[in-house]
């Protein structure tokens, strides 16, 4: 194989959930049937690259000092939902049903893999939420065990300094049947009903 | 989300076997965890862009005019065996059991795809094949219907121009176990059994 064929499929290595076949796929295909495509993923790799960043209040991906969202008038300032990446905080934009502002880890506490409070931006994070006008901050991070350490921790870290701390509910899915639900969802379910 | 990102996100569709989710999944993971494997990538993109072409003799990726297996001195010129991709030449070397040369088709006559015998290079492979040195063309296409077809159509054009058409073996593969093997499989091994 060509130096430059080797050297491609090593890189496309670097990809996540790309392993060695997939890897020589990519480049084959690029080269048979997409060279536009190729040369459009180098210049759009080199772009993000050089011009992304983290915003200064938010710490989400941004190209400005600032991002959008967060420059948006529209927002309420009092609102600080917490999310763990870019990706959770689209979703929750497509909901429509939260109009506060963000705050965005890039990541969750796992001390096994040796991500600490500061690989995830938690002063950061204190520093934004106190900045007189948050006045509640929503956890939005999963409910995987890794979320739930890094919910809990940081929810210790916020109601110290005086702010109000809440979690997105959890409990039984919508479109969900009971006989398919986890026991532990079904049990959390029941510990937090509501009146209706 | 910020222009460059989406950019970047398109891009990575391109890639086979990459939907919307997993290319902002990979987006994020090079932003977030590896700009060095990004600003890589896109560095290999583009020189394979630039500098890999078609081997004038085997029609495989290289950066010469003639790449390192046809210009090997050690290699048998009286054989020429037909593959489709440059993956199965290497998965053919690696038996090291053929010593001749090859002619990658970088396809298969797929007409549904509209796929017809220029796309193969079905020229190039006659004007190779008869040169006066190979007496033999191995057809190494792969053993799906379009595999067959496309063998089947360069025996009868190759043995139409007098020369000798051979196929890979078909049969029980090693370690198979016949309640498991398919029932096509076990036919043609039926028929084309060998006195031992």
């Amino acid at each position: 194989m060509s130096k430059s064929l080797e050297f491609l499929t090593e890189a496309l290595r670097r990809l996540p959930g790309v392993g060695p076949k997939s890897a020589q796929r990519m480049a084959f295909h690029l080269l048979q049937h997409d060279r536009e495509g190729a040369d459009m993923l180098s210049r759009a790799l080199h772009q993000a690259v050089s011009a992304v960043h983290h915003c200064a209040l938010c710490n989400t991906f941004t190209e400005e000092e600032v991002c959008d969202t967060c420059i948006d008038e529209e927002r309420d300032r009092r609102l600080l939902c917490v999310v763990e990446t870019p990706a959770d905080q689209l979703m929750i934009e497509q909901t429509l049903t939260y109009k506060g502002l963000y705050f965005v880890l890039m990541g969750r506490l796992s001390p096994l893999d040796g991500i600490g409070p500061r690989d995830i931006h938690l002063e950061k994070l204190v520093a934004r939420a106190t900045d007189g006008l948050v006045t509640e901050v929503v956890l939005a991070t999963n409910f995987t065990n890794e979320g739930e350490a890094t919910a809990h921790y940081i929810s210790e870290m916020l109601k110290a300094r005086g702010l109000k701390v809440s979690r997105l509910a959890r409990g039984v899915p919508v479109g969900g049947e009971l006989e398919y639900v986890d026991a532990g969802t079904i049990a959390r379910a029941m510990l937090d009903r509501r009146a209706t």
